[in-house]
């Protein structure tokens, strides 16, 4: 049984703890994106602890193609490999099979395509994605499911999530025959299921109460934040979230800006995860309590004042805005690297403030202040 | 004066310490590269005192053409921009106008050249240099010199080497006029004369002995490691050392691997710079006491020992042979960061045991299983 207390309320907004075999999770929270078990931007499992990392996400597709998920187990898993003691949660493999390999071919057992390192021919289906995530021994393992392309007709995205249920019956199955396995490196490996139906409102609640019954370790929403807009995104939150078990921590993949996050946050979502941080970082774009800062701005050149004044993380302990943006503009690494921790240390320490303006029940007026400042 | 001490003899080999306005440097001693004021490798100089570094080199050219010395002035100088307390040195610009810049037309005044970022004309003569330099408000200051090719005739090094001179003597008046100048950032900049020849021994030593008249802080050997064998460069070593003055400091420019150095020492040598830990580091090559590793070799697939068992560097003391090989497989930046750090450790570490070596009068053995394990 999943250890999740929500240990307060404020409006639909949720303050958790999950506790894993790898320590507590406080939720709301955000996860750092390491896709191929290495943050980008040069930034190592050491520097997730400066920047109040709580958990690390990895990817079963990329690990799976390298360095290869039997290596990674032979290594002691994830945690050992990467040396993070934290939790870690692995993504399933679904999205990027639809997003990123070549020459994709569903059909019931799983999905054929090519890797986009070698163009290898890889098979991977519910049991194959579970097998992985056993190996990687994340605390999380994620359901593999169909991610559909925005838009999609309501026949193609009925037809879709049908099959991504029944893959979920199978991953559940899979992952209790390996948790149950002698040599299993994590064998209290969680299981997340994950909601499909794209902007069908009546789709996504049907699909939410259906794996609702089958006592998941938590739900997440997928195909969000693929090309519709907030506005619809927030929309299908409102309406599905509750028909989620709320005893449940729920996961919202893929999102995304800070004002999404306020959002999604105040209609129930705990965790969430975004390539922004990082991504943004490496383009010289820093968040700050006073909106985004691009710091090849020219008006940056001889700027001695840190990124944020007042931040506390590892760049803006030291270094000047002058100095990152000349980093970046002679397109120094160490620019990509200092700009990622500043971004990533912003994400974490707004989601401390989330979790503190819950339990002070005063959630709606610090998301007022926050979208204000952004 | 310059306050340099020869603390220690063991034949040639110096053991010394140089009292700088920004702190001691104990030779021999490496310096760490970082051209652009960066270190390559997202390596910090917050980093650069997990891996025990002394002094910091810079390049004049890259600087001056961006983000431009006057910006680093008006920042309070590399000590400042960087956040590094400890010497810097920096390169005059020298070998690079005359290595990377284009349609470069050398005369008595100076070089005209073409910026390598965007074409733009630039003039650089002696007191352009020292200028920038004094903007830069480096700890030690390189002459401006011309590093001719390998091979040149002994006519054109004649003359090459007698411009030399004369751009010495012009260095020196306008370094000297600028650290007397009010609103000079270190008005205590010492000057490092440059000894040219190739590969032409009388040359050397009537240049060497022509400069070491000048009373100069400090005397460097340049236009060496570029084309020619190690046994003319250490024939040239001992051949040109032994005239230039014996209570100053004496620098070889640019050189070289871990063989190099401890040859170079041996020959009276107390500084060094070169990018080979950084640009090897970055292409997977480890060094370490049991020879170069390439990390991208596949024994290391799922190897969990450290790159080099008992290091005592931030990469080795926490991650594997198998972790950095994977990062540096998947092209991830954290990869070229860790492998750099190990670099950067290990010739510094290096370093201390010469020094250890030379005080306790047993550099030639330390020497020769040095290079047996190598």
């Amino acid at each position: 049984m999943v250890d999740y207390t929500v240990i307060g309320r404020d409006g639909r907004a949720k303050r958790g703890v999950l506790r894993t075999v790898h320590g507590e999770i406080q939720t709301p929270v955000f996860m750092n994106v390491g896709t191929a078990a290495a943050i980008k931007g040069a930034v190592s499992t050491m520097d997730l602890k400066d920047v109040k990392t709580q958990v690390q996400l990895s990817n079963t597709y990329h690990l799976h193609v390298r360095p290869g998920d039997e290596v990674v187990r032979k290594l002691g898993g994830l945690s050992r490999f990467m040396v993070w003691d934290k939790p870690i949660v692995t993504d399933s493999g679904g999205f990027q099979v639809f997003s990123l390999a070549e020459l994709r071919k569903i059909k019931e057992e799983g999905v054929w395509f090519r890797s986009h390192v070698d163009g290898r021919k890889i098979f991977m289906g519910p049991e194959e994605s579970m097998r992985i995530q056993s190996h990687l021994a994340s605390t999380i393992a994620m359901a593999f499911d169909e991610c559909p392309p925005y838009p999609s007709t309501r026949k193609y995205m009925e037809d879709s999530v049908a099959r991504t249920t029944r893959w979920l019956a199978r991953c559940q199955v899979e992952l209790g025959r390996l948790n149950g396995e002698e040599g299993t490196l994590n064998n209290r490996q969680m299981l997340f299921g994950i909601n499909q139906g794209g902007v069908f409102e009546d789709i996504r609640v049907e699909h939410a109460k259906r794996i609702a019954e089958m006592g998941l370790d938590g739900y997440a929403l997928g195909g969000l934040a693929v090309g519709e807009s907030h506005g619809e995104m927030y929309r299908i939150l409102e309406e599905t979230i509750p028909h989620l078990p709320q005893d449940k921590p729920v996961y919202l993949m893929g999102v995304g800006t800070p004002a999404n996050i306020l959002e999604a946050v105040e209609r129930g979502v705990d965790f969430f995860d975004c390539v922004y941080p990082t991504r943004n970082g490496r383009h010289g774009h820093a968040y700050t309590n006073q909106g985004t800062r691009n710091l090849l701005n020219a008006r940056y050149e001889s700027d001695s004042e840190p990124i944020e004044v007042g931040c506390g993380c590892p760049t803006c302990r030291h270094y000047s805005r002058a100095y990152v943006r000349h980093l970046l503009k002679a397109k120094e690494m160490l620019g990509y690297r200092m700009v990622v921790l500043h971004n990533l240390y912003y994400y974490n320490t707004m989601m401390e403030e989330v979790r503190d303006a819950i339990e002070a029940g005063r959630y709606k007026e610090y998301k007022a202040m926050k979208l204000d400042v952004g």
